[in-house]
């Protein structure tokens, strides 16, 4: 018998190339190019006694982390739930691990189910490069005016076309989708920018992260923003905002498919 | 001119084997066992065009971070602050920086003129391991009861023989100090250990946890702290915590001395 499973991954992505496998089912890894889909379904093919392979809600670029990535795969239905999430973390490199597995409907789909996707990105505000942390903060030395970023964020709430924050590599068909919150909050040298919409852009996050840094140093006002998106123009925007900083919160699924409360809106 | 100046210095203990330099002045660093001084120190001394050797308040183990670590040294008084800040920070690893420079009279001293240190021990208290801020956390799988913690350490509190709690490589002259703040905090899954002392023995701040951790798994009530403390065994006491977990957040000094906010009280 074989049935679904759904997992909460979790993975400091300092050391990878992404989530994404660039290597085919099977063959082995590229030795300088590690992927956190790679490392996880060779884990979870271990625990499984077969091959796996998983689908994610949300690929993550190049050192970008995830505290609750969600991923599915079909696999034996005899392993329970925790046989699963200690067996595969055991196989899993420090930088990643698995917090929690459930059984979930077959037509559950980690991508196409999700209603949301969150984002954090943390900037570390002051004339010293961060030492402590590093690997979870972005720099930025001149003064910034989280206050003013917030504002101008707002601006982008709302169901449009994010041409403006999309890469050109971005192999999505259509370029809208609908922002459902976002805010810019300062705690002491930290500035937070936390941002949630059905879906997101490759590298919109950054890209947006990066408009809002030109705001936030003074240079444009907050009705910028709006500027840029109806313009839909990518090389009007600021420049794309580092990858480090950038953590996947995870996914929000509807509560009908009974996954943990931190994925369930 | 020469003077005596103090910096803030901050680092991610990781890839370290502690604060304190094993190679003598001048001579090379053992290359697998590098040091915070010795990198502190080479940085330092390029940017004085001289050798510097500096003094720390608080020397840390293998693994440990410092959020402000404090140290003074004697070099040229031509130099402003910002040189130092930006110009140290600039030669030395990424895992450490220099987060403020200021002028100071001639009998400061970065260890005597301190009255108190302040440490955190963070624990992730889950089923699984921690792979995002891995380098941060200490990790324990049991539920720990963080209120039954909390009053455990208040057993701590004042000037007491803190024998019980000192490894025996110790090698201070007695093992009387002042435990003068002591907190056990609750987050979602993270358990945080705040505590504040005159000063603290070698491997006190860990050994105290260990022995915490004992009575949060409810092995021990929380009195055992007081008859562990007044036993001075150290056998008797629970094992030592991790290093992993442990940030040395800053000493702090009397006013008089005009250091920046926060290492002052």
């Amino acid at each position: 018998m074989r049935r679904r499973w759904a997992l909460g991954v979790e993975y400091d992505g300092s050391g990878f190339s992404g989530w994404q496998r660039l290597n085919r089912p099977g063959q082995p890894e590229r030795r300088n190019e590690p992927t956190v889909q790679a490392a996880l379904e060779q884990a979870l093919s271990f625990v499984a006694g077969e091959p796996v392979a998983v689908v994610c809600a949300g690929r993550t670029d190049a050192g970008v982390h995830a505290a609750a990535q969600v991923v599915h795969f079909d696999g034996p239905a005899q392993r329970d739930p925790r046989g699963w999430v200690l067996g595969t973390t055991s196989r899993l490199p420090a930088s990643v691990c698995v917090n929690w597995c459930v059984p979930v409907a077959d037509d559950f789909h980690a991508r196409f189910s999700a209603r949301a996707r969150r984002y954090r990105y943390s900037i570390l505000n002051r004339p010293v490069r961060p030492a402590m942390q590093r690997q979870y903060l972005s720099w930025v030395r001149p003064p910034l005016d989280a206050t003013a970023m917030h504002e101008a964020a707002q601006y982008l709430l709302g169901e449009h076309d994010f041409s403006a924050f999309r890469t050109v590599h971005c192999q999505a068909p259509h370029a809208r989708r609908d922002l459902q919150q976002v805010s810019v909050t300062r705690t002491g040298e930290v500035v937070t920018v936390d941002i949630q919409a059905n879906a997101f852009l490759h590298h919109m996050v950054r890209n947006i992260v990066g408009s809002l840094l030109v705001v936030g140093q003074g240079e444009r006002p907050g009705a910028w923003m709006a500027e840029l998106l109806a313009g839909r123009d990518r090389a009007l925007a600021g420049p794309t905002a580092p990858s480090a900083g950038l953590v996947f919160l995870g996914p929000l699924y509807p509560a009908q498919w009974q996954l943990p409360a931190e994925v369930t809106s």
